[in-house]
């Protein structure tokens, strides 16, 4: 993989947040961006050379932006694998590839290839047309979650059954099974959850190498991230599982790229896998400010065919999410110590992600 | 002044490199950008949500930026003062405003300024239609600079006379001073050169206050800016003077926003100041590696009415300029630890600056 040059055009399928922080990663290193989002006036929009806003299935779109860009990427995993096909058809090359898009939209896909290769997840059953949901329940003691099998995140499209907290929700868990096929997951009542930022592209040689950063600590509020901190509070045991859950996955994928990967840490101090993204990662946040490099440039550096940078971590680091109308409390809410990183959003709308901040903190005792 | 909010957007008067830094530290503060600038699809414009071509005497151009702004700055410090002038009667206020500007454009105004309110510079005499050169470079011991009053920059519309290094320039020297106001500066054989870069802005409770960077060391070639380091191989007593001459610039100037100081270190640890520019510098470009907060976004928080962010220096630094087509060793000729930052430009001219590089270094004994 040859290295791109400095004025190079990176096309990013997309146009959040994640979007946004990889357009800024590109041009500090001197790439122009071209953003592709149905939207127009997307956050990423805002800060790359050009956009093209058009749906992701308008195949003359997809060639003309594959003509203008040196290299694709996509900074959300629903993108059509589809949309990726026509962009490679068009001769213009996507990292990563489609193999991780494909194993990653569909909850049932992903769980049995990450099973496949070893890695071990929670118990889930596969449901179609509802058939069987009261057993699956059963069979997992009456704790589970149903999960759409594609589009759902942030807790959007999920149900949560039994263990006595909150309302009865198998009624509404029939019907859902029933309009789309799911998943059902046997509750994993987890100690803690954490995640690994995985990165995997080019040595200074050209070879190809696995780095990954240092294992976070993530706490969610309704389904939603809302914490995030450097270092997790495991032993070193899990944090090596995790790296090399973390490492297994991305040769697997043969993944060029940066990918996030949420673990449930059990009480026994073994690791379950819950779920990947192809992609940087809301966990992963903190990493500009404590890492060597962050998951940001370091995405762009891998998909340039840049070498990758170290991930030398070399402070504690909290991120914190700051959802809807808490957007209102920047700046004047926070020290002046505190980074703020707000997305350019205009519509505050509630559980909206519209920023999040970050505290670089003095070593803790572990 | 109150804090802008998320989302309100930043003008920026020119388009170079300077800008393209500055609107990418915008960015990533969630801030819209809009460029101003003559040319066409300039670096900064490629990181902007929004760009305005057009001259800096266009009246209904600048009134129509000034409209979409809510706070303009500029890049360079040769935009015309009426063109501050002119955004600030259309009701958008400029930091820093028209007295560093002013100040800072011509030499005579700058160096009477700065002995002014204290700062000792070397000597200096101005030169109208060419006269008095002969007798003035006398006083000087036959060493001295001629420079153009006015827009000079990179060891442009200077001549070195005297001193037994290279050819006589006096004839040239007659010529540049007959054809436009010139002044002559004494030769100071200093023992290094070293900038300070001064930040001015609110705390946190919304008071004026001056923080100061680490001095760095410089060294040019030709001219040009080729390598800065941190820290500056100089005494505390050096280093004390230097802050002090920078806060006391940044006060009598009333500024808001990121300026750089440049002086001369005398062997007998005499400062004389050589010039400043009222804007990010050239010579802290390393502080983005080595601080709690780099100076393009601490400009950016200054003039958006944030408080501004920490200074504190974590580790020593050397930042280098990769002049024309010095940007072809990027990014293979570069270990995966040296920081590459391109400016997006695409013809290589000689002794053009197309990027700087960083890296991060271990203490050195002093």
């Amino acid at each position: 993989m040859t290295p791109l040059i400095p004025g190079a055009v990176i096309g990013i399928l997309g146009g959040g947040q994640l979007g946004r922080l990889l357009a800024l990663a590109a041009g500090q290193l001197g790439f122009d961006v071209h953003i592709y989002c149905p939207e127009e006036n997307c956050p990423a929009a805002r800060v790359a050379a050009k956009a093209t806003v058009a749906a992701y299935d308008d195949a003359a779109a997809l060639a003309g932006f594959a003509a203008q860009c040196d290299v694709v990427t996509y900074e959300f995993e629903n993108v059509p694998a589809q949309t990726v096909i026509e962009i490679e058809r068009a001769g213009t090359k996507v990292h990563p590839g489609a193999k991780a898009l494909e194993k990653s939209q569909d909850r049932l896909t992903e769980k049995t290839f990450l099973n496949e290769i070893g890695i071990p997840t929670v118990d889930f059953a596969a449901l179609e047309d509802g058939e069987g949901l009261g057993a699956a329940l059963s069979g997992f003691g009456s704790h589970a979650i149903l999960k759409t099998r594609r589009e759902g995140y942030d807790g959007k499209g999920q149900i949560m059954l039994g263990g006595g907290r909150g309302r009865d929700g198998l009624a509404e868990a029939q019907a859902l099974a029933k309009a789309q096929p799911c998943l059902l997951e046997a509750f994993a009542p987890f100690e803690r959850e954490i995640s690994v930022i995985v990165a995997r592209g080019a040595d200074s040689q050209g070879q190809i190498q696995t780095l990954i950063f240092d294992p976070s600590e993530n706490t969610h509020e309704g389904g939603i991230l809302k914490r995030s901190m450097v270092p997790a509070n495991i032993s070193d045991a899990v944090l090596e599982k995790a790296r090399a859950a973390g490492a297994k996955l991305a040769e697997a994928l043969d993944y060029i790229g940066v990918l996030g990967f949420e673990f449930f840490v059990m009480p026994d101090g073994s690791l379950l896998a819950n779920e990947f993204a192809p992609r940087v990662h809301n966990s992963g946040h903190w990493t500009p400010d404590a890492c060597l490099t962050g998951q940001f440039e370091q995405h762009i550096r891998a998909i340039a065919g840049w070498p990758l940078g170290p991930v030398t971590r070399l402070c504690d680091c909290e991120m914190e999410n700051l959802l809807g109308s808490d957007i209102a409390r920047i700046p004047s809410d926070f020290p002046a110590d505190t980074r703020l990183v707000p997305y350019g959003k205009t519509e505050p709308r509630a559980g909206r992600k519209m920023a999040h901040i970050t505290r670089r903190l003095p070593p803790r005792s572990r």
